[in-house]
């Protein structure tokens, strides 16, 4: 079982989306973090290729114990692209909340700053009347492995419908950087921190397992498609399982007729 | 047309969401973010009702200008609950942002609030293994009159099905002292601001067309049923319209089988 290949079709769905969303909300532009990962630099370049580069701005995060190089190399790909980018840098706001109310974890440190990235992306997008860009992608979502509230919050993903391989073959076809692509998957929350590490699964493995999930397999029939061991294939479920809180809206209970985030019906 | 009268079964159906998810949930206790609020106040009720005072904790989050007064009452009310409390001030944290990135808006400055609200609340969510509750109501979710990943980021919203008339009339079913519930509603996000004159509409009026609304009513029947204005049914409408984005996961474009916050299955 292979994870659909990339389709041409992909990258027009995803420039449409782009183009359409960012014209009919009224904002004069878009905003995106940007990390240096892959995820946030393929947003970037189909942001400049559906609207132009003149209505992005990217924001540089970084802490004071990021590699400058990390920014460097980004800075330089949207100068390149005739993005303009602003650096701000985390590590004073942080010290600050965390001063007053210390903690050793490392997980909920690194959901602070995610936090914090998120509240200066929607002040900068609030003064500049700019939409936030997401840059989550489906196996992210799938697996919980974000910070709720910190990068998962957005005005729109569109790469969220992407599984990690898929974007990584995207970006190949829209021409991103090859070190980009090269670069080993890390939320850069804390030094040496990994995707796959964290996840005890490449993403090769993963997405080809959620992908089983995703057509309504059972654990058999995903094991014989794709040879993965039970305990693998139950590693995943139980990702996906445990996760299902961060992929909606704060759970209401039904009373009335029609309820927010579970059948109120938009227009 | 009225909005539907207080039943028993509401209270009923909000002890058994908050005692079945607080259990499910694996977490050792709740947060509540105070505001001297009714909505605030109505969840912090529930709690002690359905889980016990012992399993909350109530973070007070004022600012500097924040009168002490309005602080005083709900650590009153909680203590006779015997809940503990915390008091943190935000207005370091929001004039460090303020400072580097600064903004004359009144707006923008009640979102740079209300998100670091969340962000302290979902350190100590963190920290201590707590939930979240959300203290936003219907009304409230119908319009926007909230801060997309501010207020209305929480882990679970009990009473996000219940329009604010509605939680008024719980408010005095279970027992919630009445000078929180004659208090004019405010954000408190600056000096004098009013919910009613800010949605241009009082409660009682938004209420029951957004309940037409809800019915799937057209104008011509709302008008009848309510013998509002059509310029003020036209006025609801658009608040509801223009407020989608806020009720939705950063939204995704459509390119799997089944795409998070759409059509993807939840276990």
């Amino acid at each position: 079982m292979m994870v659909p290949a990339y389709k041409p079709e992909f990258e027009q769905i995803l420039h449409r989306f782009i183009k359409d969303y960012f014209a009919s909300s009224g904002a004069s532009g878009v905003i995106i973090g940007l990390s240096g990962g892959l995820d946030s630099t393929v947003i970037l370049k189909l942001c400049v290729d559906s609207i132009g580069p003149d209505k992005i701005k990217g924001l540089l995060l970084p802490e004071k114990s990021t590699p400058a190089s990390n920014m460097d190399e980004i800075r330089d790909y949207a100068t390149t692209l005739n993005v303009a980018t602003k650096d701000i840098e985390i590590t004073e706001i942080v010290q600050l909340i965390n001063r007053d109310h210390p903690t050793d974890s490392s997980t909920i440190l690194g959901n602070l700053k995610a936090r914090t990235r998120m509240q200066l992306l929607f002040h900068y997008a609030g003064m500049e009347n700019r939409l936030v860009m997401g840059t989550s992608n489906k196996s992210e979502l799938l697996t919980g492995y974000y910070t709720k509230y910190g990068d998962g919050a957005a005005d729109i993903s569109p790469i969220g419908d992407l599984y990690k391989t898929q974007v990584r073959e995207l970006a190949r076809k829209i021409g991103v950087p090859a070190h980009f692509i090269d670069k080993t998957p890390s939320g850069d929350l804390w030094d040496g921190q990994s995707d796959e590490d964290e996840l005890g699964i490449s993403y090769e493995v993963l997405d080809r397992i959620l992908l089983g999930i995703e057509m309504g397999l059972d654990d058999n029939s995903i094991i014989r498609r794709t040879r993965e061991t039970e305990n693998t294939i139950l590693h995943v479920r139980a990702l996906v399982k445990r996760s299902v809180h961060k992929r909606r809206l704060g759970l209401i209970p039904k009373i009335g007729l029609r309820t927010v985030g579970l059948d109120w019906r938009e227009y």
